[in-house]
């Protein structure tokens, strides 16, 4: 809508997500992970939730209208140079991320498909993952789920089918994660899937602890990097060096699981 | 509840506040803030808001057992160092906050009255104004108003009277900012008051822009502080000192105000 009008100026990424009093994940991970590498959040609330490091306990989410006001106050008024997807929550607001990422077809849109909490509670219902296949899918640049979720969205089985089935179904390109998979004990294997099949993976330490808002944190920074004018590949480099630096020097604030420490 | 059971331990804010979707004010501004300068934020959101960098358009309060919830939950898993209140919009956020305020008395309690938006946006109707002020200002270490809020919350008109009816009425310290008083055309003076008046004053280069969020940040750089181990007197200073390098950074992405640029 705008052009920055005075120096200096700094990429904008709009974060649609949930928003986690604890501040692990949700839209608090997005603006640590995006003030931490250089650009600015917008954030348009879908959900609030009460939650602490242990796990979530009720979601609540917000007005499809107030949600739809928000994300227009942010695109409207600045240059959003990506959208990052989290937690939606409630399947009503699936129409209103779809009108808008339509409306907007050129800023880039990386999806991190969040169907469950970190303490294990389901977020999802079977009739919000077929809307979310059906209506985001097509307009998703970047998916990151882990292996967990790439089944329940695309009813495949291996990492390799689940990733070819999630490109049939429209996203350009998928980052497979490995923390949920126990294919080696002390490395988590990323792998980077395009229409053509796999194009890169990357082998991380495993490292010791449960994390709250790793995922939010990998997602956002893949999105802060393709802000930044990285390509695809690179941003996902990036982004996972950021989110494995940020979970080493994590930390275990109180009874759960160890919170990420995001910072440049 | 409970002790950090494993090192690395930062500080950790409670920042009970409005969310604000251009990320200039409100919650963002705490984390943002609190980041910067070496601690965590736990949040518990008291209202949505659809606004941009010109002004707030609609204000949607959360219910009151969600935003207590919110903020029990904080409370029940970490040790929370310093409580940080900003917006309210709602009277019936008032009575939760002065009854968390009231199980936690050993918690410093910064509060930055928002009664306006920073486009001119009046947040709080008298009602609110007489239960803030009878309610939470008895609970309050340090408040932060500038001399506008002062005015509206004490009934007085010069500083020094404003002060002191603001430690009358049970505040223990104010501090008094100097942003909307041209006193002065190409300083900013702002002055700390405790029960026996003047304590100190600061004065600062006049920054040439108006600022979305620069209240919001000032409060959480002074709870930072606090929560960091400073006494009152060396966190405001310091408080002041990462506020104005902020806005001296400020950016404009839109069409309105500008935005701090809070980085350490």
């Amino acid at each position: 809508m705008n052009s920055p009008r005075n120096m200096p100026s700094h990429p904008i990424v709009l974060c649609l997500g949930g928003h986690d009093p604890i501040g692990g994940a949700g839209i608090q991970a997005d603006i640590e992970t995006l003030t931490a590498l250089g650009c600015h959040a917008g954030t348009a609330v879908t959900c609030l939730t009460v939650q602490d490091s242990r796990d979530a306990r009720a979601l609540h989410p917000v007005q499809a209208t107030v949600f739809r006001a928000q994300a227009e106050a942010v695109l409207d008024d600045v240059q959003v140079d990506a959208i990052k997807i989290g937690l939606i929550g409630s399947p009503d607001l699936i129409g209103a991320i779809g009108d808008l990422l339509a409306a907007h077809p050129h800023i880039p849109v990386v999806f991190d498909p969040v169907l469950a909490t970190g303490g294990g509670t389901d977020l999802a219902q079977t009739g919000l993952i077929d809307a979310l296949v059906e209506q985001l899918l097509p307009l998703t640049d970047l998916i990151t789920p882990n292996l967990a979720e790439a089944r329940r969205l695309s009813g495949a089985d291996t990492a390799d089918d689940c990733a070819q089935a999630l490109t049939d179904l429209g996203a350009d390109a998928i980052l497979l994660t490995g923390t949920d998979v126990i294919e080696d004990d002390a490395h988590v294997i990323n792998r980077l899937y395009s229409a053509n099949g796999l194009s890169r993976q990357w082998q991380w330490p495993r490292l010791p602890h449960s994390y709250h808002g790793s995922g939010c944190t990998l997602a956002a920074a893949c999105a802060a990097h393709l802000a930044l004018g990285s390509d695809l590949v690179e941003a996902v480099a990036r982004a996972q060096h950021f989110t494995h630096d940020s979970l080493r020097r994590g930390w275990q604030p109180g009874h759960g699981q160890h919170l990420p420490w995001r910072r440049p």
